[in-house]
Order: structure tokens, then C-alpha cells, then sequence
């Protein structure tokens, strides 16, 4: 057997250099989660499939969930298909945890989706969901981590956070359309970004909606600005629906609570894929790469009680990390060109036994001191040691031969300015601590 | 739908008091790993069926694999078993990578266990390999990882590494029994700490194996002890095997460049339940509690031919951390006390807009400067607030009222020595950090 070597169609291999650069970011937004008070959890990667049908759509439910059946128990298992759903399960499954409950969750979720450029069947979610506050100011939390967590993946500026509420939407389709299922009308105004005004029109029309139905849905959903100003409009013509009230008043209190008031604009066209939200609504998009959203989320008020059995409010953000990397790389915001953690090759210049366990003693020496490095583990010339650590971008060079086995020192030398010195083994981690200071971790 | 409202049989949630000490963890191993000059990789959770077959031996190709059709492709796909399989279709899948390649993988495998006791369904994995050294320092090397791993993890004696090698048994059983398919031999012995000595009789009587041989086979693996003295012993009696002369040549230049030699024994009933290895194989065992291995790996030079078409040696280890966790929170090294990460609560005083808005302030400004900061989100009155703050264990409370907004300050107090005092909003960040070094992170 020697075929296949490829992973399945859709998933991807993260050779160090991307798996440095990966977990550099998950650190970063990880950072921020926990600023704001989150605390991690995990959950399995399968899910019995009766915890994720009917919570996500049709769409999702009969195509894009990777599910089968357990052959020795008959068991239908599904692996999951986002973060938010298990979250759901957690809270029942773990009655009584203190609320709000305040969490994260970074980790795989998987999609069957048919793979292209920027779309992949495995990739990652980054989620923070507070739990148990039906209140604006847990929204804008949500808004807040989610600017913080854009800063401090290198994007401080050049993004727009597009804010809806459903029931603001419902509201006025209630009053102006008669409309009470709006969902199939969600679903394929939430196609607009992908298929334009005129593709969401035919949407419209193989749902059986006549013209002048969607003609205003159309001008509805093309409202989009500053929010208080649009707030005000709607206000003004459909105060009276309860929902648009609620939506309103919501979103009154909410937005004062936003760190950048200015990156934020209401747009009544964001109704996001997902059956579970409630309230208000969130995506941000960068101005370029135009890319889709690079962040989305929003309230969901009734899902946790489809598996608790009581309403428990909750809000969150899913952080879209692979598309973030996609652009920032395209930005040049991120590089692939740290390849390894070590920052010491111990080149071992004789081949002698004598010289290869001083080498050997001197390496595990440095790795006490905190400095990760590399010995010779191929017994060959120290011409390839060395060019094999410079592939890799190895800053510094610790030279072991005779003349050092027997004076109990090192030659260092860092790649990156040219430095070289001799120093004594007891002082060797102490002088590359110095060195990489003075010259930087860069070979 | 109310149910069901649990992870999978055999599949575990983890709570924040569980995450925080498993990423703890995680990161200690890291750390070690990196200090060996091991970089890290992903690689999906699915691969292709044919990708796994045929590498881990009858029970788990039967059995134990989560192996399942794709409705839509016909294509089969199984849950990654172990990380080396992966690592080894990797290897070919990127072809060139320059060797020796060092890599760690720390991730979760899925294995279809009868769950009980310590065994579990999906369980994580802390792997570090080289590929493309054949020599006994890359073997040494894992070694030194292991137990450095171990002293990391908390557990800096009270442990055993057993050594063996493959080729050791295979020649002693080729002069003294005329064997040559030894593999469900190994299966046999495998199950030794399991079945005790009689059991691994009764298995290889099952094989058909006469009570002659049967007798030999226990002698042979009842050798454990002094690695230099056993194998003198052997190579006295078997030197003139050439599988016994390779791996006594290995284990001799191998076992001088290991760290701890004193933790190190030579056990012959060793042999690893899984096909691929080849030559040296290690397991690490706890003087207590009796929970089977805590780190087990071994060299298989043909693992990554079967992918890449040409040999390519490899040697590595797999550090058991689920089963280094229950024996670390049984023994009272690790506790689940931790949380949260949080450092503070600010505690709201009052219900006007005006103080919360003074309040959210106050909680935004700490987090600025890197304190990981709670608020209000459920509007509940301050006692309440300060119960919750105290069961997640957050050390320090920040008290914003109508007083503190007119001042602009914040009433600190610090819930483990019981400390107060009112600072300016400025100062606020630094004198909490004060406050944390003076009392604690504790409550």
C-alpha cells in the first residue's frame, strides 16, 4: 500500500511553520477570552445526532453534518458542527453551574461541505458565549470582545461590525407582510452577500412571495447606517409591533456599551445562516480582502432550554479564525517564516564517541537552562548539520569538537549577525540568552 | 426534544476546573517538548480508512477503529486511532521535509473502547517523533524527553522505565523455538499486566504452541532487571543471532546517553501491543498508583515506507496524559481548585445607568492593562454578586458606587488576606497587581 498519502479531500495537514503561526493566534485571542472574564472548556468531537438535529436548519440538518451509525450499536452519531450547540448540551448536562456562565471554546467543528478555496470540511472555531444574562450589556460584552480580539490579531482598523436584531426584522415583516414564518425569508436574505439583491429576489420568488411582497422586502433590508439614526426611522413607522420595540430598546442600551461606536453599523440586511438566534445579531467584515464575515454570533435565547427543559438566555461570538489567517497572510499581517522553536544547534564536529557525549551532556545542559536545542541525531559532516539548521532558520550554532570536549567549552555562533565567541559550558546558556538579545531570533 | 442530554458513552465534557488543569499540562509537555527542539503539527481528525488498515493489528482493525461510510462518496473514513500513523502518512504526504524531522503532536485520538475506569472513548495524545535517524542517540533522546516529560508533569521519581527491543525477543525466540510469525506471540505477552503469567499461558496455548515451548517463552520473559547485566547474559547465550547482536549493539551505545539510567530496566515481557515497532520499545510505569503504563512508544523504521514508498527510520513516545491526570488528582499532586482565570470582579453597587456606565469603564480599563476582569451582566444586587465572584474562587473584588463614580475611583478588596483600600481609576491596574503579589491569586 502506498496510496493514499493525501489527507480526505477537504481536510488539512499544518506542517510546523502554519502550526506556529496557528497557535501564536490562538494564544492571542485566548488572552483576550480570558480579559474578559472566560473560562475555558472542551466538549467531545461526536455528539449523539439527536443533540444536533433540528437546531440548525434544513440545509445543514440533511447535507452538511457529517453523521453515521455506530455498526456494533446502531447508535446515530454526528460529529459537531459548531461549538454553540454542544455548549447548549453542556449546560444541561451540567445543571447548576453557576450563572452567567462565562466560556470559551477553541477547537475543530466539521462540515461537509463540498471543499474550495477558504472552505474546509475540518477547521476551527473560536467561541466565547456568555450564559444566563438576557441583558444588553452581556451583547455588548460580546461586541467588545470581539473588537479586542480583531486588535489583537493585527487588525485594529479597515473592519465594519454589522448589527441586526431578528426580532427587529420580524417585526417589521409582521407589519408589513403579514409575513409570521419568516425563516425561509432569513435564509435566503442571508444569501444576499453570495448571490446579490437579484439572486435573493428569485429566493424569494420560488418561496411564492408576489412582487410587491418583495419589493419591500428588498427596501427593507437595504437599510443599513449609523444606528441610531435608523433605530429612529423605525421607531418612528413600526414602534407599535412589539418586537421592534423590544429589538429597539435593546439595542438603545446595548450600543452606548460598544468600546468603538464607530465600526458599527446597523444593517437590517444581516440575518445570519442559523435558525437559534433570538436578538440582536453581530458580523464583522474586513474592508479587504473582501473575504465574507471574519466574525459572527448573536443571541439565542431558546436553545439551551430545548435540552435544559427552562429558558436560559445566552450570547456569543464565533471568531473566524481560518479566514482571519486566510487574510492575513493575503495582507502580509502574518509570515509563514518561523519554521522551529530552537534557537541552539549543537554542531558536533568529530566523530568520536568522547566528543559526541560532550556534545550530548552540553545540549541537555542548555535544555535544563530553558533554551530549546537540536543535537546531531544523524551522524553526519558538520557541513549538513549546518546547513540543515540554517533551512530551518536555527539563530544560533553551538560548535562541540575536540578542542571544546577537552577545555569544557563552546564556539557560539549566531547566524543572523555574525557573532562568534567561545565560552565556558557553565556559562553557555547564559551567554546565548545574551547573544540572541543582542542579535535578535532570527538566523 | 429534552434528551439526551450527555456526551456520548465514553465521551467526556470538561468543565473549566478540568480544562484549566489539562491546559496546564499541556503546556509543561510543551515546554519539554520544545526544549528537545521538537516543533509542532496537526493533522485532521478523519483520515481514509485505507490509510489506517493493516497498521495496528487484528483487534483494533476490527474492533476498536471508528470507521464509517460517507453516505454521499461511498468514501470510507476512520477517526484517527493513535498520532503515528498520521505522522507516518504525513511524511509522504509532504514529501522533502528535511530530515531528521522532529515533530510533537498533542491531540485527541478515538478509540471504540468498552468504556470503564481510566478508559475512555476519545482520549488526548502528547506525542514527540523523529523521523530519519536510525541511531541509538535518537532513541536516547526520546528517553530523556520521557523523563523529563514525567518530572515536568509532577512526577520527579517513583517511576520505572522499561526498555526492551524487538529484535531482542524475535532473536531469542528464532534460536530457541523456531519461530518466525512472532506477532500474535506478542499479543500474548502484551496482555501480561492485564492477565497475569497464567493468562499469557492459556493465550499461548490458544495459538497451539506446545507446554515446551510454552515454558521457554515464560523463562525468557520473565527477565527483567540491570540492563547491562541482561544482556550480557544474552549475548553469552544468543550473540550469534544477528537480530539479538543489532539490538544488543543498539541498547548498548543507547542506554549510556539516557539521563536517569538508575530509573531504566531491561524487561523482556515488554512488547508493546501494537505491529509496527521494530526495534527499541519503552514504557514508563509508576511505582503508584498501579495504572497500567504512563508513557509508552518505541522505533518502527517501516511504519512510514508503507506511505512514502522508500525506509524512512523513525523512533517516539507517547506520554499517557489521561492517565498521568487520574493518578496526579489521586495522589494530591494536581487539584481542580482553580476556577477561573479571572482576577476581578467589579462589583456594581447601584442600579443607575450612570454608575454601571462608570462601572463598565472601570472593567474595560483593567482589562486594557492585562487583568482578567469580570462585571455585572444579570443586574443583580451586590451581594449576590459578591457570593458568585466567591464560589469561582476571584481573588479580588473591585467595588464601583455612586461615591466612586463621582471620584473616579475604585474600592479594592482583596477576598484571601482581607485587605481594602480605595484607589484612584488610573492606579487601579497597578495596585491590583500589587495587591495579587502581596495576598495571592487565592481567595
Amino acid at each position: 500500500m502506498t496510496r493514499p498519502v493525501r489527507p480526505p479531500r477537504g481536510f488539512r495537514d499544518f506542517p510546523p511553520e502554519i502550526m506556529l503561526l496557528r497557535k501564536d493566534l490562538f494564544q492571542r485571542l485566548e488572552k483576550v477570552f480570558q480579559l474578559y472574564g472566560f473560562d475555558p472548556i472542551d466538549t467531545p468531537a461526536l455528539e449523539y445526532w439527536e443533540v444536533l438535529a433540528g437546531k440548525y436548519g434544513e440545509e445543514a440538518e440533511s447535507r452538511l453534518i457529517w453523521r453515521f451509525k455506530d455498526p456494533w450499536s446502531g447508535r446515530e452519531y454526528a460529529l459537531r458542527y459548531d461549538l454553540t450547540v454542544p455548549l447548549a448540551r453542556f449546560m444541561a448536562t451540567h445543571k447548576g453551574l453557576p450563572l452567567p456562565f462565562k466560556r470559551y471554546h477553541i477547537g475543530p467543528v466539521w462540515r461537509h461541505e463540498e471543499p474550495q478555496k477558504g472552505r474546509y470540511r475540518e477547521f476551527y472555531q473560536c467561541d466565547a458565549d456568555i450564559v444566563g444574562s438576557p441583558y444588553p450589556e452581556a451583547d455588548a460584552e460580546i461586541v467588545n470582545l470581539t473588537i479586542d480580539s480583531l486588535k489583537a490579531l493585527g487588525f485594529e482598523s479597515g473592519f465594519t461590525v454589522r448589527l441586526n436584531d431578528r426580532r427587529l426584522l420580524r417585526g417589521v415583516f409582521e407589519e408589513e407582510l403579514g409575513l409570521t414564518n419568516v425563516l425561509p425569508v432569513y435564509r435566503a436574505i442571508d444569501k444576499l452577500d453570495k448571490i446579490g439583491i437579484e439572486g435573493v429576489r428569485g429566493e424569494l420568488e420560488k418561496i411564492g412571495l408576489s412582487d410587491n411582497i418583495i419589493n419591500k422586502i428588498i427596501d427593507i433590508i437595504s437599510l443599513s447606517g449609523e444606528p441610531e439614526e435608523i433605530l429612529q426611522w423605525i421607531r418612528g413607522k413600526y414602534g407599535g409591533n412589539e418586537n421592534v420595540k423590544n429589538a429597539a430598546a435593546h439595542l438603545e442600551e446595548m450600543i452606548p456599551l460598544i468600546k468603538r461606536p464607530e465600526t458599527v453599523k446597523l444593517d437590517l440586511s444581516l440575518v445570519r445562516g442559523l435558525d437559534y438566534y433570538t436578538g440582536p445579531i453581530l458580523e464583522v467584515v474586513l474592508d479587504k480582502p473582501r473575504i465574507g464575515s471574519v466574525a459572527g454570533g448573536g443571541r439565542y435565547d431558546d436553545l439551551i432550554g430545548l435540552f435544559l427543559g427552562e429558558r436560559v438566555p445566552a450570547t456569543g461570538v464565533s471568531i473566524g479564525i481560518e479566514r482571519i489567517i486566510d487574510a492575513g497572510l493575503e495582507l502580509g499581517i502574518y509570515t509563514l517564516e518561523k519554521k522551529t522553536v530552537t534557537l541552539v544547534q549543537v554542531i558536533v564536529l568529530d566523530k568520536s564517541r568522547e566528543v559526541y557525549s560532550y556534545a550530548w551532556q552540553a545540549a541537555n545542559l542548555l535544555r535544563d537552562n530553558g533554551i530549546p536545542t537540536r543535537i546531531n541525531l544523524a551522524r553526519t559532516g558538520h557541513r549538513v548539520q549546518r546547513r540543515k539548521a540554517q533551512r530551518l532558520g536555527i539563530p544560533v550554532l553551538a560548535f562541540a569538537g575536540k578542542k571544546e570536549a577537552e577545555s569544557g567549552s563552546l564556539t557560539l555562533y549566531h547566524t543572523g549577525c555574525g557573532k562568534r565567541l567561545v565560552v565556558g559550558l557553565d556559562e553557555a546558556a547564559k551567554s546565548i540568552e545574551l547573544l540572541i538579545e543582542e542579535c535578535g531570533r532570527n538566523s
